[in-house]
Formats: structure tokens, C-alpha cells, sequence
């Protein structure tokens, strides 16, 4: 069991509906050592794969993704979810539909950070229904640039997002794979990774 | 002049109507190194204030926050700007007007991350009208927390937000206060600190 695994069980909260709080170290008061342990073990997993960037989307998915890329000694590209008067019009943009929050946005990166020679390690918090990484890949290759690797801290298992992606090709690597929760019991069963 | 003073000089791009663009190493596309010279920065001049918390607000600030937390070993907490299915009703809620999103914000911060023991220290890449510093500030108080400082990245120093904040009596700190920029010149001039 790895130290995110160990944390969800000591700290992670089991809501109704399939809901797994674990804002009080990972996405919203979020604890730092926790996070870099949870850089190093993906640069571990991707260190054969010439990273570039770190690509990520706001917003908690920027403190793993800076932990990640501190390791990596490369720069971070977060992925906005509105259009700022502060981006210039050249932009990737891909509509993302969020599972917790029941909307959809439109998420942006300038054509300035990602280019076709970037070897591009994304990094997000979550995978439930997959829509939000669907977005980065497409912006990752309308630049032309390459998805060596996804890097998930908890993926639900008993949702579909990791079936697609994996089905799709892509080297993805989630650190906590939880494959059943039960509210009233408050447990987490987590899938057993070689 | 220190190191993010030298980055936007170098980096830094003035656009018309008063926007500095830093996004290709602090708010978009992010220098992770930078960020850390910045964290140790702000742990130099805040080491005497036994900071137990570092509050920040989405997005941009998270990454900057996590760096000065790592030295100060202390967690982050972020304030989300509209409230998720995945935070409880206990919240402390400040309305915020974003300068450069020309819209009004609820943010919001979990009571349980949030309490009268704290010593806070405020983070933040910009300071302009002052509006979300407020609403963080308001936010820390409404918890019965002191606000021992507040840390920018850059200030803009022409706009009101920094003198409200320091003739309400914070001891507020920027790295870089920018005090006249000319986009056709393409210049920036920064107010000399002691």
C-alpha cells in the first residue's frame, strides 16, 4: 500500500453517492510533503519517458502537477477552464464536462507552452468519468505534441474514465484506484496493482 | 532587484489597458523553480510570525502557495471560487470581484480547514483592486484566525488594493510592486523597497 492509499484510509472521508472527500490533505487544505511524495513516485513510473512539460488543469490538479514537475525539472502548463481577458487568442481549446460540478467549460491553453517537440506527462487529482483528460489529450496532440504519460493520484475505479483511456492506448498510472466505497461502512476497497 | 523583479524584466510582457502578461512562468505556463526562490523569499521576511497556515485562492495562487508552505511546513488551504457538491454547508463564504475576470465570485472555505488557533499567511500572484485579498481576509477573520501577513507576487502598484491593505494595517509584503508600465515602450518600472 503506498502513501496515498494509506492516507485516504486514515483520512479520506466516504460521502453518499459515490462521493470520496479528501479535501482535508489533497484538494483543498492539501498537505506538501504528501504531495511531494506523490511527485516522486511518478517521476519513479515516467522517468524513462524525456518529460518536458507537466500538463495539468486548474485547479487542483496544479499543486501535484508543480510537486511532479520539480522532480522533473520542467516547467507546468495548467489548462484554464474560462477564458481569460489575460490569454491571447491563440489558444487549444477542448470542452471538458466536469463530474462534480455538473457543467461544462471550455478549457484553454495558449499555443506559446505546448509546441510538437513537448513529450507531455499529464497530471490531475481525479479520474472518475475521464471527460476532463479527454480534454488535455486532445489539446496535448492538437499541438502535435506526444502523450507519453498520464499520472492520476485516485482514480474510481467503478467509473469509466480509466477503461477509455487505457483502451485508448495511453500509459496511464493512477497511484489509488478505489473500486468499491461504502458510505454507511465508511470503506474503501482499493484495486490491487502489481 | 531580486529574482522575480529580473523575470518579468526579462519575461514579462505589457500589453495595452495596464495587463503585465507573466503567464509564461508564474500563472499559466509555471517556472518551478522560480516559485521556489519566491517560497524562500517570503519564508525569510514572515520567518518570525509562526505561521501554522498558508491561504491562498484559485488557481493561480495555488502553486506559489505550495512552494512558500513547503518552508514553512505548514498545509495550504485554497479558497474555491463557487461552491462544489463536494464541500459542506459549514463554510465560511466572502464575495469576491475578480479585476481581471470582470465578474463576482463566491469563494468559499471549508470551516474545518479554517480555525481560531490559526496564524495565517496570505498568498497571491497579483494584487490590483485588492477585492479577493479582502474577501481572504475577511474569510480568516470570520474564522476568529489572525492574519500575520500577506505575500504577493506582483503588485500593481498604480491601482488602490495595496494602499487599502496597508492603511487597514496588514503588514503586506510583494516581491515586485510595478508602478508605471508603458506598452509601447514595452517597459515596466518598479518601486524601489527598502
Amino acid at each position: 500500500m503506498n502513501c496515498l492509499e494509506k492516507r485516504i484510509l486514515r483520512d479520506g472521508v466516504v460521502k453518499p453517492n459515490n462521493v470520496l472527500k479528501v479535501d482535508s490533505f489533497l484538494n483543498h487544505q492539501m498537505d506538501v510533503q504528501l504531495l511531494d511524495e506523490i511527485g516522486a513516485e511518478f517521476h519513479k513510473r515516467f522517468a524513462d519517458c524525456n518529460i518536458t512539460k507537466i500538463l495539468t488543469i486548474e485547479a487542483s490538479g496544479i499543486a501535484i502537477a508543480c510537486s511532479v514537475a520539480r522532480c522533473f525539472n520542467v516547467p507546468v502548463v495548467f489548462a484554464k477552464k474560462s477564458k481569460s481577458i489575460n490569454i491571447d487568442g491563440d489558444v487549444y481549446v477542448a470542452e471538458v464536462e466536469s463530474f462534480t460540478h455538473k457543467c461544462k467549460n471550455q478549457v484553454v491553453i495558449s499555443k506559446s507552452f505546448l509546441n510538437k517537440d513537448d513529450r507531455v506527462l499529464i497530471i490531475d487529482d481525479f479520474l472518475a468519468n475521464g471527460c476532463a483528460l479527454q480534454g488535455l489529450i486532445s489539446i496535448t496532440e492538437s499541438a502535435g505534441a506526444s502523450v507519453e504519460g498520464i499520472g492520476i493520484a485516485i482514480e474510481k475505479g467503478f467509473q469509466i474514465g480509466g477503461t477509455i483511456i487505457r483502451n485508448l492506448g495511453y500509459r496511464l498510472e493512477s497511484l489509488a484506484i478505489v473500486d468499491e466505497m461504502d458510505a454507511e461502512k465508511g470503506s474503501v476497497r482499493f484495486r490491487e496493482q502489481g
